[in-house]
């Protein structure tokens, strides 16, 4: 059996389903889509990411077309786009069904599904789970976008049941929606989640929850920098429950040493205010395993983040002051590594971070500087 | 006295001090600058914030113009910018020379420096202790800006021994500054810098702590979830320590509850591991804990944070790209109230996330689509 997929079927039509729907259409597959919520299957459809399957009708055509199952109607793979408790029994429901050759799911843990998989008796021959590292603040079928993956890592945890096909399958998938394939261990990878994502999601929220007892003078000070912190805390608190239900061990792990860290930050700043000079090496120690964990993040294009130079503009909070500011970025020969717009709280003007490769610093603000542009 | 300055002292040319004295220059005062670090003034010095002090020629001609200080050397305004834990003693030092008429300081923390002048025997009727709520990852004086201040909050905490005067002077410096001042009693600015900065900052070290001893491929998995939040983990520890040393019990008492909260978190996720499933409510409730705290955040104009309609367009990594697009804003009048870069790890390409008011999204859309770019 070749890898190359004709048609996907997608079952849970929310932002990841969706997007991996309308990435497979850009490629010209054949898509069809399934969701308890009838909704979110016709906005799906409505977007342009497939037709709406109906497992009756493509039912009595395969079988009419032969038991072969390789008439126009099969369906290649199966792709279960829902929360992590429902993937096994989505799976041996559709597996009994004969729906499909191949199936995959891309939930956020690994483990449980796979194993609940395997106790209901679901055929691990046929599935690969996966997991494409990739999201928004924003859930359901309209958040989509079929660029979601481009780039991104995307996990891949066959079981050693899985057979080299199933496996060329999926991973033609995560080809067709431009991720990156990472095959990795069940286990780790419910690890490493623990620690890049949930767990800091957790803590975001812990954070945030600060805010909500906080006096209002406590949050006119508030500076760009809890802003960063807590921004993911703002998610769906449902989507995120079932998450982490789905990994809960090792995120109770992450969390465990990252609350100890902060009691052991709490008593000594509270061992310093009675006079112990002794314990601002434990507080310098932490900001400085921070600034070390900080630093192995990787940058945007996979390798070590590399060190742009942040050039400061004053814009004006009116049209035409961003557009004029990159055609001089044009002008001169200069790319736009990144940018971020500080804006001056009550006033309407801001300051544009326009970060740049360390040798194009100086012909931008050169260049700025001669049309009268504000470069601090 | 009017409040009006003619002559500022700033001591301590580090990122907040440059950037005041920068300020003050643009406004037309003059500005002496002092640091025990030479580099620090000369560098400061170069880029336009003031003149080095020399304290024994000051003394000298303002003695030789007479005893009333009233010549042009007379200092109106002395603006300790050094860390807190120093405040005190270089108020004490620069009153008993009669250096200046009246005296600030910009430390993020202010209980303490205001005990220890007292405690020290400080003349508190010409100091008023402030706190400009402005700053940046980077310090030093190269990151100075006179921009810096622009419309954010300074705090301003005045004792009940101050004198009008001492008060209209230092008003005048955050007008003359730009910033947007707030008049709050001490203690109650240092819980609120522990539960909107302090503490936050702490908690995005030890997030990032996990990050120092995770593995390669766990790395691999990171999103732009944990490099939001751990963003500020990668500020220079020793000023930190500085900070938090000033404010230790309010941050302990802030990093406590977090600590709980956490803890709390890794239990219940622990029963639930072990099949206990009525600790579901207590996650789901620190979750939204978590979004009613960042809902209470206020937005750039200082107001409650306006819901922005995000439309996302595909832009290639390379110039002319982003000048094109914002030309296109710029042409259909609409206005850019935000922007974010999302790069495609690996990829040149990525997605540009431009926020408008809801009523510029579709003429957006519309305007991009019609001239073949893609808007997911």
């Amino acid at each position: 059996m070749a890898s190359e997929l004709r048609t996907v079927l997608v079952v849970g039509t929310g932002l990841i389903g969706t997007s991996i729907a309308l990435a497979l259409r850009e490629r010209g597959l054949r898509v069809l889509l399934a969701d308890h919520d009838q909704g979110a299957v016709r906005l799906a459809r409505e977007l342009g990411a497939g037709e709406e399957w109906h497992p009756e009708t493509h039912a009595q055509a395969a079988s009419a077309s032969g038991e072969s199952g390789e008439s126009g109607e099969t369906i290649d793979l199966a792709v279960l786009a829902v929360p992590p408790a429902l993937v096994a029994g989505e799976l041996l429901a559709l597996q009994r069904n004969g729906t499909a050759t191949f199936y995959t799911d891309v939930a956020s843990v690994k483990v449980e599904p796979i194993e609940r998989a395997a106790q209901l008796g679901c055929d691990m021959s046929t599935y690969v789970a996966s997991h494409p590292l990739a999201g928004r603040e924003k859930s359901g079928p309209g958040a989509a976008r079929a660029e979601l993956f481009l780039g991104r890592p995307w996990a891949l945890c066959p079981t050693p049941d899985a057979t080299p096909e199933a496996r060329a399958a999926v991973l033609r998938l995560v080809e067709l929606c431009g991720g990156n394939p990472v095959e990795v261990d069940a286990a780790e990878h419910d690890q490493a989640v623990a620690v890049v994502s949930h767990a800091p999601h957790v803590t975001a929220s812990a954070v945030a929850a600060r805010l909500a007892d906080a006096s209002d003078v406590a949050l006119g000070l508030a500076g760009q920098g809890v802003r960063d912190v807590t921004r993911i805390a703002g998610s769906d608190p449902g989507l995120w429950l079932g998450i982490l239900s789905g990994n809960a061990t090792p995120v109770a792990e992450v969390l465990e040493a990252i609350s100890r860290d902060l009691a052991e930050a709490a008593t000594a700043l509270r061992a310093l205010a009675d006079g112990d000079g002794t314990v601002t090496q434990e507080i310098t120690q932490l900001l400085k395993r921070g600034v070390a964990g900080h630093g192995r993040i990787p940058g945007k294009h996979g390798g070590p983040a590399p060190a742009y130079v942040v050039v400061q503009v004053v814009v004006g909070d009116r049209p035409g002051q961003l557009a004029r500011l990159f055609q001089i970025c044009d002008e001169v020969g200069v790319n736009v590594e990144d940018v971020r717009l500080e804006h001056a709280p009550g006033l309407p003007l801001g300051i544009a971070e326009v970060s740049v490769q360390p040798d194009a610093a100086a012909v931008l603000t050169k260049a700025l500087h001669e049309r009268g542009w504000q470069v601090p």
